[in-house]
């Protein structure tokens, strides 16, 4: 296979197929990601020996156990992704909202119209959900999508391309709107990332930090992406013991391995030694290994000492590191110094101290007496996301599918003419 | 000098002013602004000597009559620059606008409140007046600026830079807020599309094909920029020849050198001949040089046969290349075929022929029984721009201060925690 020659012909076709998703109707694009799960449904087996085969190499090839479990697929894990399509089919067209509208004193409207991205490219790695939900997403914010998945989810990856195809057809929309790199050679996203002689309008890595480091650094087309989550919460001195005790635990040991959980506890050094130790227990007890400057060994048994790089260091593990500030002013200036601008939390009762702490922080996500692990597309109420994005320009937090579009205008005129 | 140590510290300075102004309140913004239009008004002396040397040096250096042209200052250019900035401070605050506001079943309140962007870098050419646009729009934005005005400009950019310089002082910003390149060296201009070091947010480029094309390749951070303005006015079977010669003849003559200014005009072949005729001589006589097929050649005298490369061309001078469709379909293929995604019209009194041609193009504008120079921030009711752009990422079309802005979410809870 000429791989550059099959990644620019999947470019070009992809390009057909956006323009004519552009102007698709909702029902059309619903009704194929319906199908499509219905089809993922009544192909479960088919799936299930796709995944298998998956699994097969990959204990051959001693995948680490982490991505072997994202690899798995069972009954519930495919009823569930058929459920995920459905959401999506149900979310709110956003392509043709108007935005915004202006008259001008000539008479002109100007109408702010939401249109499509166009050409989507995803590359993710073992999880073979991604497939579906990418597929979904792209097809119901009208963009022709291009998705990469790794190689060791190559069959699994194929088998639910399969039924997205099965959607399309049966909607009569465009095969090439939803396609799947037909290889597993690297060399693919590298062609990928030149941006396909202008073919491809955004890329969104979803995997580890390698992949998205990768990606963001030799990539000639926009990312939508967070290398990091390197998340914060701080309890301020007028945080009760109780609710710190409960977007703290919530924050760290819901899920420690997501992006949204909590790597750092800042602690203000007005809040009382006897709350200190009573969270900090609290946490030892779910099981969170606890890595604390001298201050607070010296007040709480079982702690580890923590080192600088700890302030950088992204756990997704039951580790935290806790460190004393002098209020909210120094918990600001050690946020912006270390975070990764995903999602911080203040524990207080105070507003006006949240409202600084949600003014001065430069993050895409900041919580007032709310757990980190509310950073979610879903739980924004966006149905289902893309992935999470750090960065400021076009998508910032969850990229759900009004963050999958952008905009023009249209002006309506009378056969106004502009002045000299 | 060390260029890039500079362009490094420039970068640092840069950030630090912008975590200033993102919190600064909207009135000390605006004061520095207007005591900067103040300013300008009372060294227009200094100005005019400072101008006066860029002027000798682009004689002696032979540099182009049109460009000669925009590097000149006078009274009432510099009185212009002057309102120009006036209006700029008078605009809304972008800045901590509750851009949308969500309800949680779960209690929490998400709003999407709109932040700077952070750190712009503005590379322009030869006009004077962009070292006080650019500053201020990026001021009243909340963002840094690193000006990069062209050599020809260099002593007149300098005396305008001082006035703004004066009135950040008067408002008590710091003066890093807007910082401008003290070194014609090009280098200067490679270090800056490096990003520096992860301290610059976004490019914009302002000048000739030249400058943006080595932008758009060169740079490492996203670049609000057009390359080529070609934009199209289609004259449908359904136009009066009255309306269609009004809008025709001011999108191409008003001002043949803008970006928004058009370059082909496309004609329905069930128009009648009389009209096409009569269109184009009305062309004619307004001193544009039409370039036609032969069809048309054959109706009216004085057309210049048109080539292929014409329909991909930006004259920016009074000619226009002219093609007959079949109808609304074959205009816009055309037009994605050969548009620049800048800004394109249709004249008709269908409405459903426009909401065809409005839906299906793909440009930043669209217009509908308007002129295509209405292509611009100030006729948007955004009071000023900073530059036009085509690409399809945060910013489209005229980029004025809510362009230059993001966002963040703010999620105000009370003790919630996410269930498992």
């Amino acid at each position: 296979m000429n791989i550059a020659q099959t990644m620019q012909d999947m470019g070009h076709n992809a390009r057909a197929s956006a323009r004519i998703l552009a102007t698709t109707d909702d029902l059309a694009k619903s009704n194929a990601i319906r199908f499509a799960a219905a089809s993922i449904i009544s192909q479960s087996d088919q799936i299930l020996v796709a995944n298998q085969r998956d699994q097969e190499k990959a204990e051959k090839g001693n995948l680490p156990a982490a991505m072997l479990d994202r690899l798995i697929l069972n009954e519930e894990r495919i009823e569930s992704i058929a459920a995920g399509l459905n959401t999506i089919a149900d979310l709110p067209n956003p392509v043709g909202e108007i935005i915004s509208t202006s008259n001008r004193p000539n008479g002109l409207r100007i109408d702010r119209v939401r249109t499509p991205l166009g050409v989507i490219g995803v590359i993710y790695e073992s999880r073979p959900n991604v497939t579906a939900d990418a597929g979904a997403l792209c097809l119901k914010s009208g963009n022709a999508v291009i998705l990469r998945g790794g190689s060791d989810s190559y069959h699994s990856a194929t088998a639910i391309h399969d039924c997205l195809l099965a959607g399309l057809r049966a909607a009569n929309l465009p095969p090439t709107s939803i396609q799947l790199v037909p290889t597993t050679d690297r060399a693919a996203v590298g062609e990928l990332l030149t941006g396909l002689n202008g073919n491809l309008d955004v890329v969104v890595p979803r995997g580890g930090k390698g992949l998205v480091a990768r990606i963001q650094n030799e990539s000639r087309v926009p990312v939508f992406a967070h290398l990091d989550g390197i998340c914060h919460v701080y309890v301020d001195r007028e945080a009760s013991l109780e609710m710190a005790v409960q977007v703290v635990l919530n924050s760290k040991m819901r899920r420690p391995g997501i992006c949204g959980a909590a790597e750092t506890l800042l602690i203000d050094t007005a809040w009382s030694p006897q709350h200190v130790r009573a969270l900090i227990q609290k946490l030892q007890h779910a099981g969170c290994e606890v890595r604390a400057e001298q201050s607070i060994r010296e007040n709480v048994e079982g702690c580890l000492p923590v080192s600088d790089s700890d302030w950088a260091t992204e756990y997704l593990d039951a580790i935290i590191s806790v460190k004393l500030v002098e209020g909210v002013a120094e918990a600001i200036e050690h946020i912006n110094q270390y975070s990764s601008q995903h999602t911080e939390s203040i524990v207080t009762a105070n507003d006006k101290t949240a409202a600084r702490f949600l003014n001065e922080i430069d993050s895409a996500i900041l919580m007032h007496n709310a757990s980190t692990q509310f950073a979610d597309g879903g739980e924004f109420g966006m149905g289902a996301e893309i992935g999470i994005a750090t960065g400021k320009m076009h998508a910032r937090g969850p990229v759900g599918v009004e963050q999958l579009t952008c905009f023009n205008y249209r002006v309506h005129g009378s056969g106004q003419i502009r002045p000299n």
